[in-house]
């Protein structure tokens, strides 16, 4: 191999992301890995809202440059180590960007298991199963009994946020867009309620399917969505802060949503925002709890592939759109 | 005594609250004690920025209805005991109303201990007090080192949060309206900084008074400074809502600080609403360590007292305004 496929970022997008902010270049050059690198081969990208939001500016991480290879997290293979800890061979997830290969420094990729099949390295078992377990139960805190809703509730977070409350004895809500995302909840993994926000007004279908209020809020979605579902909270409740995807893809960010702080004080919630690399320490307990929940059947892991990186743009618009059900991810190699 | 002045809400204010909401009734229906109640002598009533938000609908108490004497809080006399556990001369706290005198269910006072001046039962020792002390320590956490902003900080919690976040080793910054409170804040009150919201814009002024970022928001106002302290917060900042007086005093609710939830997330900021009744079983042990600091000169007590019960619409509306310093209450006998 001498040539190096790759996906460019050639503007920073100024309203909604479109593929004619990408450029694929089917010869990049192949990248060389130097003292305390890894040589990585790309298998599986992961497609996320939050690679929207990267564009934009600084966040957790450094905004992405336009003219550059787009950034977003990977299972690849290890095709050469300069480093100790690492033999060739070996699977890791690492920030490759969109591109056939990379070297990345050895200490910013993570080791992973082998197991089969390698997507729910990306979906259960990676950010955003750790993204459901830690947000809900650490920052919402449910009790059995207690009634959480979730939003985005069919994408990759939700799905799993979802069945991790009914686990702990809790009423789900989903709010997810569409009829057959509704059904899939309600049916297929045992959410009590789904309501279709593109179908029916959040606020008024919240009161019929949570009559006794809402004790926690896992917010995937920010905006008139979350401005709604706080109308609904009980005293003490909690909101989960996982991300605002209605305010990634588009201009200037919207104002927020009414009621706070006013609500925030009366009603006492406790509103809290998250990221999954802050329970680091923790993965691994985290993880031997999922893979229980998931070898049991109590977890359905949803998942979204679809194949060859040329495809990476057209994939992440459509996961803005909420195109998806489950974790989205393309298949590169 | 067979008469009872009283002031009563005469309409639900729909924009600011003005004098001409409230009526002046110079001879009202003395009140009874019933079984289980007390009869009651006003001494020092209370005002607070929530009087307002009482009229506008239910709040952690139900609304005020026009027609009715306008409700508050006050220390009165015992005049006569119908529930055991009282004696007549006991002093209470008591929402009484603004009124000379009131009969109200004896399990709904709460004793208070004799001092001088009385009026320190309202203020440090009062709800404005325990408000800060709770809020700062419980909801904000401050560190040693922390940066701490606090919004209405020349009123009668500010003035107090400020001087125990200087206690615990803090810098502090004040939001207040007018350089006579600002230099307050600073030359008396050992703030660090102050900003006078009116003079500056504050999110410029937040840059230059806390080059570090800020740790810890103690917000009494809500709105646009709110919004931007949040733009000022550091990773894992913590935000108190105390009350979003800034949305009181007009029609209907504004919209919320832009940056919510995406500050919330990326910078992983906490907000929590409280209201100090929630941590009833710890007022004691707040009251003794409040003492020590005020004996030992660490606090210095701010109050302002106005005469004359027919003042209080006038003494509130003011309050709403900013016109106070400190807490302010009327002395009614």
């Amino acid at each position: 191999m001498t040539t190096n496929r790759q996906i460019l970022l050639t503007e920073t997008p100024q309203g909604k992301l479109a593929e004619s902010h990408f450029k694929f270049s089917p010869d990049g050059k192949m990248p060389e890995a130097k003292d305390g690198e890894l040589l990585l081969r790309t298998k599986l990208i992961s497609l996320d809202a939050a690679n929207r939001a990267w564009m934009q500016g600084a966040t957790y991480r450094s905004a992405v440059e336009a003219g550059t290879v787009m950034a977003g997290g990977s299972v690849s293979e290890v095709v050469e180590a300069k480093a100790p800890g690492f033999a060739k061979g070996d699977l890791v997830f690492a920030d490759t960007g969109w591109q056939d290969y990379a070297a990345v420094p050895a200490k910013t990729a993570q080791k992973l298991p082998k197991m089969e099949p390698l997507s729910h390295l990306l979906s259960v078992y990676g950010i955003a199963g750790l993204t459901a377990y830690f947000g809900l139960l650490e920052v919402g805190k449910p009790k059995a009994g207690d009634t959480v809703v979730v939003s985005a509730a069919a994408g990759s977070v939700g799905t799993i946020v979802g069945q991790i409350a009914k686990i702990k004895g809790c009423t789900v809500i989903g709010i997810a867009g569409g009829a057959k995302k509704c059904k899939l909840l309600t049916d297929e993994l045992g959410f009590d309620a789904a309501i279709d926000y593109k179908a029916e007004p959040v606020g008024k279908a919240l009161r019929k399917a949570a009559p006794k209020g809402i004790d926690v809020y896992f917010d995937n979605v920010g905006g008139d969505i979350l401005e709604a579902v706080l109308f609904g909270m009980n005293n003490f409740g909690r909101i989960a802060c996982c991300g605002a995807v209605s305010q990634y893809d588009g201009a200037a960010p919207a104002h927020g949503p009414r009621g706070i702080p006013g609500l925030i004080v009366v009603k006492r919630i406790t509103m809290q925002g998250f990221i999954v690399m802050d329970y680091a320490d923790r993965h691994d307990a985290a993880l031997a709890e999922l893979q229980g929940w998931v070898s049991s059947g109590k977890i359905k892991v949803m998942e979204d592939i679809m194949d060859g990186l040329e495809n990476t743009p057209k994939a992440l618009i459509g996961l803005l759109a909420g195109d998806n059900v489950g974790k989205r991810m393309i298949r590169v190699s």
